[in-house]
């Protein structure tokens, strides 16, 4: 079967996105019969590219290696908007990989349901679309027969969309609880270590960890859109970040935090969601954890998340300190569920 | 669709499964569009029953939870072994609920593999299949086209198998190490509490969470079995139990955990599977862990299993103080997992 992409977005997952797929093409063709290609890349600010026989992900690596941008490819360089190259290209999935507004969630929302629109699957890496207008989009897929899937939008590459989707079915979803955001969980880590916040700050942007503005991260900004991306798609909250209860970590202070070490604890930047009688309540708060909880080791960037069940009782997953191919990563498996359905269900 | 069921082995494993069928009759219905019928339920010792029409859950239940037995069912009452109960009766699915002989993994194995043979998916709650088998048993669901699953044998329903092959498709499996076994764990969690091992056992009996003779817990049997399943098939180990380098908790004495308590550190019966060379080399054993591993906090019958990847990090899933009901949920998961694969694929 012959899959053909459309990415808008080609920053850092999108590159390694593209690696990955040049690192999986023998392994997508012998085990998966998936022949994957690629024909556009849609940038805002890059230059784009469109062909309706394939690109060469190794040039255009080459290329936004080099300048930054894509404009040097060749002649299948084109001066097309992202919303233009979703109307004029003939791919089966959007993979939408831009940079995100926290408070709008666009531009992807607007890509993914143009996208959908025109029939094609979608997948994104974009908490947004997920946090502000899930009901909206699912509708959207539904009635084009198409599938939209998300994993990377929290926890990176680690299975909690497809987990619950697939291997999960049939048990309530009743809480959720757990630490969703690598740069405030960092920020911590190293003031309990005797940093000030401002040095630790200083070092998740040296690591490329946080954002130039971490404003997002350590408000609490992130993790509000995360929990409500979660309780929105295992929960049915159809809910938006501005309903989170939050408080970030600016207040958070090394005293408070070398005095809770004292005390044998630590503290962590919990969020959660929780059905009330129809509501799904979701909260977003720095709070201190002993050594009995199963956050206790989740440390620096990494993350977890603790999914409360009916049927299954309680299901942890944790990821350890990840790095961006795990983002790559979850699309790709998103891809192969895409490519499963298609088989199944038809195009 | 309608799916019918043989399932053998109807101690508690099997009761809870057909609780469950029942909780969840109408739901499968609705949203799985799944009419779910027991055609025969057979066991060795507390009767059997077949009916081309499909069983009454209620009313097997009720026998059995009367007098231990099926024998006062009615006419559905037949004295046939588990063999000539696949061998006669016409199930879509046969579901493997025996009690294991953990030497030799009969007779499970036997059970699904006449009903591979005779075209029926299989599933099992069973480790012995898995760790004494695998590659023999799916080589048989291959020749026949038919599915053989397994999510309930190792840490119940939490899904490992099934998050592996449907979340982290593509990714190379190097490495696990776990906790598996809940006895074990208990009883380390109760002297480190100050319970001898004598008293910490009797106490897993009484829970009902050790077999009457708990030996095949303590001295790593049951770990083995698991980890050895694990290593087959999420890293093509072709291994059996009796190749795992294996020591239990025996020989772990109450001072030693209290030393380790006083140390700041906690006993644990850690599994581990690494691939060297061309092996996957095996391992149980106690051994000491501190407060920054994830697996610190896994304390009584919870279990725990970081699964390292190539392309996907370290995905560690903690399961926490499971209870019957788990299983029984695994065996229903795998049941709409196949449920999916004949509508994708046919019969």
């Amino acid at each position: 079967m012959i899959l053909r992409l459309a990415i808008v977005g080609f920053g850092n997952v999108g590159q390694e996105f593209a690696r990955l797929l040049l690192h999986k093409r023998e392994w997508l063709v012998r085990d998966k019969g998936l022949d994957v290609e690629v024909l556009a890349i849609a940038t805002r600010s890059r230059g784009s590219l469109m062909s309706d026989r394939g690109l060469d992900l190794d040039r255009a690596l080459r290329c936004v290696e080099g300048d930054g941008t894509l404009r040097d490819y060749g002649p299948e360089s084109v001066d097309l908007a992202p919303l233009d190259i979703i109307d004029n290209c003939d791919a089966d999935v959007l993979v939408e990989l831009t940079t995100l507004d926290i408070e709008s969630g666009q531009p992807a929302i607007d890509h993914i349901t143009y996208a959908m629109q025109c029939r094609m699957h979608a997948i994104t890496a974009n908490k947004g679309p997920i946090a502000f207008a899930y009901d909206r989009l699912e509708s959207t897929a539904k009635s084009r027969d198409v599938k939209l899937r998300f994993e990377g939008t929290v926890m990176d590459g680690a299975p909690i969309f497809n987990l619950a989707e697939k291997t999960l079915q049939g048990c309530e979803v009743v809480r959720l609880e757990g630490i969703l955001n690598a740069t405030s969980n960092y920020v911590l880590t190293e003031m309990a270590n005797g940093s000030t916040m401002e040095e630790a700050i200083m070092e998740t942007q040296r690591r490329g960890i946080a954002e130039a503005d971490p404003s997002l991260d350590l408000d609490g900004w992130d993790a509000s859109a995360k929990i409500t991306a979660l309780a929105n798609v295992l929960m049915g909250a159809a809910s938006t970040p501005d309903r989170v209860d939050r408080t970030g970590i600016r207040d958070v202070r090394s005293d408070d935090l070398l005095a809770a070490v004292a005390d044998g604890k630590k503290m962590k930047l919990m969020a959660r969601a929780e059905r009330k009688g129809s509501e799904v309540v979701t909260t977003v708060a720095p709070e201190a954890v002993d050594s009995s909880s199963l956050f206790w080791a989740v440390d620096g960037t990494s993350s977890a998340l603790t999914i409360s069940t009916d049927l299954m009782g309680d299901i942890t997953v944790l990821e350890t300190n990840p790095w961006i191919a795990q983002t790559a990563y979850a699309v790709l498996s998103d891809l192969l569920l895409i490519a499963e359905w298609i088989r199944c269900h038809g195009r």
